[in-house]
């Protein structure tokens, strides 16, 4: 399995749809290769996904976790929310020091950075301090400048259009 | 299987990593909900993917389709090209007529509208006279002005930064 490609940073960011969804992609794409993924969904919550789903049919390959307890940026208990990002952190770092996968995806990390939850300089410490045959992907909006500095990859998803703003409600399968 | 919600017209163009993969990602995303999805890749010909590994554990829900013989730009029969993309096309306008998906995924079709081989008006008629509960999405740079005003959703997922311009080979597992 192992070979001597140089893992990728990977950065999803912007206001756009397709971030959570391309890194999906990535890893779909991966598992098909026979490639170990860790999917680490750090902000959204602890509803059921059809991603959930279709990871079981990967159990041989596909770890999935779920992070946080549907975090939202109105939380009362900051408190709260900062210990549960903590511990999602100190999970993905576990996660990448064992460097049992060939890709893990810190999907929404960004958040944790944005509002000061974790330390920026930290994450891409543990990031460029990884297996340098481990890719990586980052997915959230406001990806910050030293994270996107240490990147091999940037993609900012642009909002152009969006149904809600024409007033069409979220859809099972698309947007959840 | 089938609800009252209305199918989405989503449309993912640009010049950045993300817009197949994204496609990719609803893909899975919808059959974790046990919906039925038709991925249908225009251009990238023949050779073998990841997802097309990853979809042999969906048999039941996902029909994967490569059409065209690995089209470049650079073909030197450019009748036969021609002759390719309108085979996809019909075959593609069959598929939405039949409607017996709810995701229909047009992979980097906005190139045969870009290289005049399908007319984009027609592109566009097709898509908008589709059943009005089936999903569809379109992928590729260069979405053009009609189809972009019959489009529910786009994303335009902008080049930041690109390891190729780096210098790193594309991936096993990433990139193919």
């Amino acid at each position: 399995m192992a070979d001597n490609d140089k893992g990728l940073l990977m950065v999803f960011t912007g206001n756009g749809k397709g971030k959570t969804t391309s890194a999906l992609g990535l890893t779909f794409r991966a598992l098909g290769h026979g490639q170990k993924v860790c999917f680490i969904q750090f902000i959204k919550g602890s509803w059921k996904y059809g991603e959930l789903e279709s990871a079981k049919r990967f159990p041989d390959l596909l770890d999935f976790h779920v992070m946080g307890r549907g975090f939202t940026w109105k939380s009362d208990d900051l408190e709260k929310d900062i210990a549960v990002a903590r511990e999602g952190w100190e999970f993905a770092k576990k996660i990448i020091a064992e460097h049992r996968h060939q890709l893990v995806v810190l999907d929404e990390l960004t958040y944790l950075a944005t509002y000061k939850m974790i330390d920026e300089q930290e994450i891409v410490d543990v990031l460029t301090g990884r297996d340098p045959s481990l890719h990586i992907v980052v997915t959230g909006r406001g990806a910050g400048e030293k994270l996107c500095r240490a990147a091999d990859l940037i993609t900012e998803m642009r909002d152009i259009k969006h149904p809600y703003k024409q007033g069409i409600k979220a859809q099972k399968g698309i947007e959840f």
